[in-house]
Parts: C-alpha cells; structure tokens; sequence
C-alpha cells in the first residue's frame, strides 16, 4: 500500500495538541503508507498548546494556527496549501470546523461520531454535498482486512440471506468516575455538550453499528434501547443496550458498555445466515471464522490460504504478522489518498477503494438519537429519523 | 463425591427409552458417583419399546412397566420399591408424570422446563408443596464446579454490586427444517403441543436464564423480547432476542438461538459488577474468568489455584483433568442423593449442598411465557407473572 | 456406550484405598457406562485401609482382602468371582500383582507405566503371553474420540508421509519439593524405588510419548534425553528434553516437565506430514486442528461436523456438551470389556475396538529406560532396548 | 514515540526494491514514528530495477544508486548525505555492504542474520569496533512490548532463577518445493550461498535463540541439534530440533520448521523459573501469561492493569487497540534514532533504549554454525565458537 511514484499529498490538522489521544493516531496513520504530508496544523483552542505541538512535530511556525478559520482562509490561499485536513477535535467542532474547510474545496478527513447533533450532522451533510471536496469519516475498524474480507463474502451470498447480527464494544475504563478526576478523555466523553447526548452508545456504539452495516450490508429500520448510567453523577449512559431491527427482517443486538470490567475495546461482531456464520473480535483483528453451515468452522488468517482479495487489497505484511489497529486506520487515509488522487485526476475511484462517508455518519447519529429517545421513553421501539 | 457407604438410592425413570437424548445422560449422571441403582422405569409410552429398553438396561421385567401411573401405584407398595424417580419425558408429560409420584411419596428428580405451560407449572408447585418427597429439577449447569465458584464469588461480593448480566445460548443445529425430515429431537422440540409455546427459548433460553439467576443471585423482574422463526413452517421460534431488567437496578441481555452457524452449544455467561468481572462458558467449562477491577485478569481453573471451596466441593479429579456435562449432570444428582438421604434421615441438608427445586422452575416457564407474550405485542415490556 | 442387555462384569481392584488418586478414577470409569460391577478388592497393604475402603464402597466384607495373592486365589475359586481385576498400586507392584491374576486366567487392567523396570516389563509380557486372560493398559488418553479421530485421519493419510511430531506434557505440581512434606502422591512417584527409573519422563513422558506412537503410528527409533532434577534433593528427573527419531525417518520432540508453573496437565501434541497438520490438546480434549496444507485450518469439534465415526464410536453425548478425562478412561474401560465379552464367547473383537495391551507397555518402559540411560550418558543417541 | 521537535534523521537503504518482502517492512519501520527520511538508495544489484524502485518510492534520481560503495563514499561526502542507511540485501551480501558505510562513519541498521558465515560475523565486529558509527541489528521481535516486560520482570526475578526455556519457531510455506517454482524469497532462502549453511535454523531459528536470550539473559553454553530436510533436493535444512544448555544449568528446547503445515509465523516463547512462568506468542503478541507459582495465570495485555513501564515505553495506543509487528519493527528503529541522536549530542543513551547489536549478530551466527555441526555430526552437544 506504499505510494509509488505519487507526490504526497499536503495535510493539515484540527485538533491533536499535546495530551489528545486520537490525533496522534491519525498522524501515524497519514504517515504509515507514506501518502501524506502533515505540513500544517492547528492544534488546539489555547494558542500556546497549539504551537507548542506545532514545534514537536517539526512544522513551520507560520503554518500552526490559533484558529481553524484562520487556517482555512489562509490554507485556502497558499499556492502549497493544504490539500485536506485531519479533524480530530470533541464531537461538537466536528461541524465548525469542517465546514470551514469543506467550502473552501479542502478534503476533509473527520473523526467519528461525525457531529454531537442530529440537526448538525444533517447540516453537514449540506456541507459536504455543496462543496467539491472529499469528506472521509474515520470509521477506522472497516479498514482492518479480515472486515473487508467478511463484508466481501456476506455480498458474494457466502452466508446466504444474514438472520442475526450480534455486536458489542465493550470496555472498562469508566467503571468508576473517571471523568471526577479531571482526566481529560473522561471529561469531554461524558459532556453532553462536547460528546452529544449519546455516552457510551455514541463514543463506542456508533462503531459497533457501523461495522454491523458495513459487513452485514443491511440497514436499521428500529431500535429498541435501554441506557443506563451505572455510575453516580455520571450524565450520559455508560451502558446500552439494544434490540435491533433491519430492513428485510434480519434481527440483531447491540451492547455497548464502558463499566464492564476486564474488557479493553473488545468489540466483536457476529453475522448468522442461512448458510454460515462469520465471528470477528478486534483484539485479534486478523483472524476471521467462518462456519459454513454443516462443515467444521475454518480459521481464516490475513494472507494465509482462505484470505481473499478484499482483505489482501489492504495488507501490507504477510500473515502470521500481525497487523493492527494504526494499520487498519491507515488503510482508511491510503483509501482516502486514493480517492483524493482520482478527484484530482478526474478518474474513477479505483477498483476496490472504500471508505465511510458524510452518509455513513449521518446514520451513526441517527442511531445515537434513535438510541437516546427510545431509552428515555422507558425502552420502544423507535425508528432512526435520517 | 463418590458414596461413602450409604446405600445406593433405588431410581425408577419415566421416559428415556431408545433414540432418546437425555434418558441415557439422566442414567450416566445418576451412576458417576455410585449414588444411585436403577431398578424399574416407564421407558415410553409405546409397551414394546419400553420392554426393550428395560432389558437393553438389564432390568426385572417385572419392573418395567407401561404406564407412569401404574408404575407409581405399584413401587409405591413394594418393599424395596424406588425411592426416586427420574422423569425425562418431553416437556407436556413432566407434570401428569411428576404428579403420581409425588402423590405417593417418591421424590423426582425432573428434567427442564418444568412444563409446557404457566398453568401446569402452579400446579406442580402445589404437587410438591403437598408432597413429602423432594423436587428436584435438573437445570444441570449450575453443576459445574466453576458455576459453583462464580455463584460464590458473586455472594461473597467480590464483584461489588451487579450492573450488567450477558447471557447467551446459541445452537445452530435447526438452522435448516430438521423438524420435516423426521428427526425425533426437533418434532417435538418445535411442536408447541409437546414443548410449549416457546421454542429456542423454551429448550435453551431457560437454562441461560436459569443460570444468570444462579450465579449472580439476582431477581428478574421485566423482559422485552423480540423472537422469531427463521425457517419457514416453524411453529416456535428459532432465535430470542431478549432485555432483561433485574430487581435493585441492574440490566442484562439474553439471546438463545438455534439458527446460529458454527455454534454447537455455546451457553456463555458474563457477569459486571462495580469491583469486578466474571466469564464463563460452557463449552470449556473448566475455566472461569475474574477481572478485578484495576488487575490484570485471571484464569481460574478447577482444581488449579484460584479455586475455592465451592467448586472443590463438587469436583471430582485433579486440575488439568478436565470435567465436562456429564460429571456437572452427574453433581446434581448427587446433591439429590445428598438431600434425600438427610430427608430420610430427619437431618439438616449438609453444608454447600445445593440443587434447583421447583421454584426455579416456574421461574423458568414465567419467563419463557413473559417473552413469548413481550414478542406477540411487537417487543414491549412484560413482568413475569410469577 | 452404554451396556445394551448384557451382564455386567465382575471387577475387582489391587490399591486405590483411601487417599489414593487414580483408584477412584478406575472406579468411575469402571461404573460410568454400567459395564462392570466391583464386587471385590485388596486396596491397601495396611488391612485396616483396605477394610475401611471396602467399606466406604459398599462391598460385602468377605470379598475385601489384606492380600493380593489371597485374592488372586479365593476369587479364583468362588462360583462367581471376579472376572477382572484393576491393578492401580504405585509402579514398583504392578508385575506382583499382575501375576496373581493372569496365571488363574482372570483378565488384567493395569494402570501405567507398565512396570517400574525393564526387566519387570519383560517379565511381565511373559505372564501375559502365557495366561488365557487379557492385559489391558490404561493409558488412558487414547480413549478421548477426537485422539481416535486424529489416529484415522493419520491412517488414512490425510497428512501423506508423517514428518514431525512434537509432544509435551508439562506440569507445575513439583516445583517445589512436595515429597518433603509428606504428601503421599509425590512421595511415591519421585521414589525410584517405587516409581522407576524415570521421574516425570516415567510418570507423564510415557504418557506423551504413546500418544505420539497411537496417533502417529510411528515406531521409535531412537533417543537423546537431557534430563534434570531442578528441586534440590529430588531422586528422580523433573524435566526431561529428548529428540526422537522413528522408524522411516520422521523426527520429534518430546518435553515432559513438572516444574512448570502455570501447567497443570498440559498434554499436547501435534503432528506434521507432508499434506497437512494435526494438534490436539488434553485440556480442551473435544476439539481437534485440522490444518491441510494450502487450506484453512478447521476446528473439529467432537460431534460435530467434520467429526467422523472413530470418534463417534466412543463418545457418549452430542457435540457442545464437553466429554472429559473420566470419559477417556471409561472409554478404556469398556473397550476392555467388548474384548472380555468377545474372549468370553470365543468371537471376533468388534470392529473398532481398540485398547493398549503389554507390548506398549513394554514400550513404554523401553522408553523410559533409554532416555535414562541417554541422559546419564550426557545426552547421546539411544535405541530402546524392546 | 512520535518525534518531539528533533530533525529528522537522513536514512539510505540498500536492498529492498520492487519484489523483496522485508525492504518495504524497513522503510514503513523507519517511517511510523516520523524519525527517519528516506533519501537515498542502492535497491538493487540491476541498476534499472534500483533506479525503478526509487522513482516509486519518489527519491531524487541523483541519489539512486546502481551500486553500494559508489553509494557510501558519494553520499559520504554530500553535505547533507545520509546519517544512517537499512542493509536489507540476502545475507551473504550483509557484510560486503556494511563495511562500506561504517568505515565511513555512517551508521548501520541492517537485517539478520548478521553474515551467513562465521568467518564473515567476526569480521563484521571488527568493522564495527574500528567505526565511529553506530552498528543496529533488527531483530525485531525484541521490539514487541509485551517481550520487553517479560524481560524486565525476568531480570526484576519475578520468575526467580530461570530452569527452562521453551522456544519455537514453526511455519509452513516451505512445506513444498517453493524454490524450484523461481519464487524469490524461497530462492535465496534456500540457497547457502546467499542464505548461509543454516535453512530455517538460520531464517527463523535465530530469531528464536535470540528472543530466548533475550527474555532470559541467559548465555548459550552447548546445543545439540538434529536437523533435516525433508523436502527433496533442498539444500539446507527446513525443520531443526535443538537441545540447548544455559550457562547456569537452565535447560531449554528450540524447534524451527518451515514444514509445519496450519502455523503461519508461530513464533511462541515459554520461561520457567522456581517462581512463575511466563508465556507469550508472536502472533497475539499483545498478550503475556504470567503464572506465579500457586496463584491463578494472570493475563497480562499492552498498556491494560498489570503492563509496565518496560512495556509503556515502546508502546503507542492504549490496551486494546492492537500494536503489530510494524509497530515492533519500528520500535528498533526508534530505539536506533535515540542512539544516534545522543551519539551526535555526546551524551548517554537515554534510559530505556534498548537495541541489538553486532554482538547479538555474532551469538546467533555461533548458534547457527553450531547446529550445523552438531547435527552433521550426527546429533552431539556441540559448543558455540564465539
């Protein structure tokens, strides 16, 4: 997946100053397959947090900005400017931001959920539907080849019509009130003003349900909710969980939980048709099982005998070493360079590229509200308004 | 836990004849441990086949018998006529079967559910209320000597206070109309008139549910379930979807499906509480997991240190030497042998002795009933009408 | 597997009294599928053990001996004496016992290893070839369904010509220096003068190492042992490491440790040849790897599909529901009394029967006494002296 | 591990051009943490070929090389020529290329094994010695975190004095005869002119002895090893058994085998002491076993409760998110860049930093050559010629 021949493409970032988790991630993940170039960058709101980060990372001073719009409005002008940009800010300055970019025809690359609002999710899709540039979400877990592997057999009928998708993302790290200690990720987590009304159903949930759809290709047409917010004071639920409902009458669940100890990030999903199941866990991203119905369950390994060209499209090493998470986040910004590249060109996508968009995080939030208003009415049944 | 030199207990059986399933694990289970002889029974209601089937087993053919009733009359007036009678017909039999039985002081030892119907139910609970036998009812998983454990652990409050129970049960081996090619097992398993209204959840959602309640000791007290029938023709349904809400606040999921790909009988519980986790799973029944809040998990396995009273108690071999669902059927039995023997002796149950009565099963069939009513009324919330 | 109409065997047992481990083990797999009814026993060397042992088990107080050879005699001469006997005393007594029996033509079922010497062993094959009655071993392992599957697909050559096999069997329960405290089972099997030449090599190696031979087929050609004694005092080996070389060329390793922490019984082997792989381990024994070369690795699973009649033969319950060790030793048991029962009426053995005899016996011990030498030799090469 | 402020350090490469495998893991190495820039290259002995890859790779042709001592003295003199450069050529051509660059004071970060041959290890070190720059060898699986907290706690003497080290390497893709079918890798890699005498002894079974030494630190006294090459015509070995003696008295085993059919890179190390034992296996190389000796294993996860510092140090996203074998391949990199900046600066190695060295080379090239011996000479124990 390494660039060859192409020039890197210019990016600038919002959000990932100093103490940020996830923008570190992104970086990595720009640089991993050598298709980007961070080269400008504003960091954070408190103008010394942002240059200071600016100078960790090596940039030119006069490209580290106090102010998102500041940054798109010069970004915009610069002969070398930014060609896209990484925003990796709280949930709320998802929209402020993008839109910033997005009109002024710069790629945007947008961390999940893609607003903290329904009312804004739907304004950015007006956003990104009205300008010229690419908008990316980074669903990063669809970039994991044993994922794309199990999407590509659920469409090839390899399970015949799905009946039942199981998913849960649980964790642990809030089992107490983490976000009373100051701890920064906490707090803002657990804000409804900075997360959105959803706690662990938008933080974690949201990618349970997107990977649900991304492999099972079905779409939500109910859910039935019942949220909780285990620990005391706490604002947004810590646990969901879900009755699901799809289109066509396949059935699932979902359980997201940030107070289930002795789990990391344990999502995992579980498709069940007519003909076969599939089973993946993230925490062993590169093993899938496949059970046709009436043979013995197979290991299927990234790159190992069994794997296919969808999963190998987004491999970089052989199997039996291990690939992980920054390289699954990566597969979405190289999916994304791809993308960026043909615009550029005027070309077609090329075969096989893929990656989460403004549609995908509408339905993300959908999901969330849906969630929020059918727990609130004691757990009914409740269709997503998108 | 083999007998120590107390005379085997007389066991007659209703049910269990050739090309049943549970008759020959009820007979294993009531030999392992030396607890038991088996000296008459009722084997079918077809007279040749239970003819044969005594003498397949070696038994007097005076003792074998064609009729439950006629069985109950005449052990109850012999000399060394059955203490105990195991009854292991399908699930609409086990009340008028229990019934002579109890009427005439033999105790049972049943197989689960308790019955077809709600209303059946209440009225074995008057039957063995009225009796002076025992009523035992073979929910055989909380035999398992890393059940036992969990079940402690939980009491003794190393989780702290419960939050969230997931339960699972799925099977996959109706995937397909198994019920149209004739297979014994799956008619009368999906015949509402012999099983009762529920289907998958009837057969293996009460043993999941049946073990949450074990283990963490909590109390259900609403449901909301979504079911179905996924193959087409089936009179039941195949796969549940059920919300549980505990009694004091804590939330939990059920699915039981027999339409699940590459699952053969995976009953798997997991237990959060505000200090701590638990896992267990059936299929590698040695093993339980604890997850203290903040430590690094552990994997407890029977035997092997870690391991508590609890599970040494009913444990039969050294760690490493893995018990599986016989030897768990097998303590339950041996409990029973325990109780009966104190019955008979006019003395207190031994310490740590421990069985299902028949209590638990009218919880198990107000469930099965709360869920089948939830689903017919499009998923709302049903409290169990104990 | 259960018995289908025909008598019960009488059995017998020389050790396994009070305190003992494997004496209990007999039993169960004795009763577990009703083929054999203990009627008598000499179960300690002290009369008093051996009479309260009796008596914990029921057994009429004439038929409890202080005497092996008073045994042997007096259940040779009652109208209904035992057909068989189960030898289940430390290793140094086995050919003693043994003995006494085979020459008054009462069938012999001893636990492993053969014998605590080669001379013994070769002794001991002398009293079987010459006596009427069988010798059954009871290595035990080779009863669990998917060994006997992993066995037929070897002969059958789905893994074409066998290359390498690896075979370990660590343990942890001698870490310390247990026989210092007076624990009874480490006392005698770190005795050389009870227990053999061999430590963990003749108490568990034997064990891997007829795995390795029954499944694989392979006949040992050579060996090259490095052995220890790692617990200050010890007078038998802890660890072993031995090369072994087959007949035709195939190559393995054999480990067997019981200094291992975190190991309780982990048996394992695996096998390679030059059209796929095999692994199988005795701790999660229902389940069976089948990796052929160029494909998937499939998970077979006892019952379920992929399984085939070898293990189907033996096993007792549908796939999910975990057989476990004292299945695997009952199943030795009633392998044995098919070939007592076809003895007694002068046929053929069924098809299928199989069961380990004196000859692997003897090859067990073989084994043993060529590591030992090998390694007092400072590890050189070694044929085993059959 | 993200640079913080440094520059960038100026890396060139020989090897690794269109069609190698371990050229591209270097290069995405180099680059994950921001440390490196890629800025010249010899990727080829065929000059177009070098020339192609650098135009993939967008490199000024200007410093694309045909040939690697035109490489080293030319960029020796640029102003801004290279700092370091990778050597990831087949083995025999380690030495001819590297001596190239430490005569000029440029460091050197080169694959392994050190040579193919002894003779060629031994002039590596004195090139090294006599050098100004830094000598780095990629044995990347000491990049792993969770291998750098078992070595940690093993020199805390958390497992007490060391007894046994189980190691093994298995993989499959040589189980045919990939090399007569013109595969690259295959080709050289059996070949020993290229490759050296050792097959996979030398491919894989190096980086097995040098985990193991590693983790333990413990010193290589005698191997005694039995190798093979069960594909016909193969020139070196494909499957090795290795007996290893520690200075001290530890004991250990090593299997490496590329004839395994179902293991992909099966790397797995096992450490035994009179305290504990730690496990822990390349492919879910996040996880490491800890069993202290009479406690329940406790299983130990990248950045969760119980990971240390040892581990946090070389770690980049928090538990669960899982780090792979770039991420580890990095680390060295990293771990180089720290030694080269304070080289430059003239100051200490910052605490932590941690790299194989010419010296960790040598040892393995010994090891190998003793193998070769050793089972040459029909399996005797055989001392490492240091």
């Amino acid at each position: 997946m390494e660039r060859k021949g192409a020039a890197k493409i210019r990016l600038g970032m919002v959000g990932g100053g100093r103490d940020a988790f996830i923008g570190g991630v992104h970086r990595i993940a720009a640089r991993l397959d050598d298709q980007y170039e961070l080269v400008a960058g504003c960091f954070s709101s408190t103008p010394e947090k942002s240059r200071a980060s600016g100078a960790d990372l090596g940039l030119d001073p006069a490209r580290v900005y106090d102010d998102f719009a500041a940054m798109a409005q010069r970004e915009a002008r610069l002969k070398e400017g930014i060609e896209a940009v990484a925003i990796v800010t709280p949930n709320h300055m998802h929209y402020p931001a993008a839109k910033e970019f997005l009109k002024r025809g710069i790629h945007v690359i947008c961390d999940k959920p893609l607003t903290a609002t329904l009312a804004e999710a739907k304004k950015m899709v007006k956003a990104a539907e009205s300008s010229g540039a690419l908008f990316v979400l980074t669903h990063n877990y669809t970039g994991y080849p044993m994922v794309r592997q199990a999407r590509a057999m659920v469409a090839a009928g390899e399970l015949g019509a799905i009946r039942v998708v199981q998913v849960e993302y649980p964790q642990d790290w809030l089992t107490e009130a983490l976000e009373a200690t100051g701890q920064k990720q906490a707090g803002w987590r657990t804000d409804p003003e900075r997360s959105g009304a959803g706690g662990s159903i938008g933080d974690i949930g949201t990618h349970a349900m997107n990977l649900a759809g991304f492999v099972s290709g079905l779409r939500l047409e109910a859910v039935c909710a019942d949220m909780q917010s285990f620990v005391e004071g706490r604002r947004v639920d810590d646990n969901a969980h879900v009755l699901l409902r799809f289109e066509g009458g396949a059935r699932g669940m979902l359980w997201s939980s940030q107070v289930a100890p002795g789990n990391e990030n344990a999502l995992r999903l579980r498709i069940y048709g007519e003909k076969g199941g599939l089973e993946w866990a993230q925490e062993e991203p590169n093993t899938l099982w496949h059970a046709p119905f009436g043979e013995a369950p197979r290991r299927i390994r990234r790159g190992y005998a069994g794997s296919d060209g969808a999963a190998g499209r987004v491999s970089r090493i052989p199997s039996g070493h291990p690939e992980g998470y920054l390289e699954a986040f990566a597969t979405i910004y190289t999916e994304a360079a791809a993308a960026i590249r043909a615009r550029a060109a005027g070309t077609a996508l090329p075969e096989g590229v893929l990656y989460p968009g403004v549609g995908d995080g509408v339905d993300g939030v959908a999901f969330v509200d849906a969630c929020v208003r059918s727990s609130a009415r004691g757990g009914v049944w409740v269709t997503p308004a998108r």
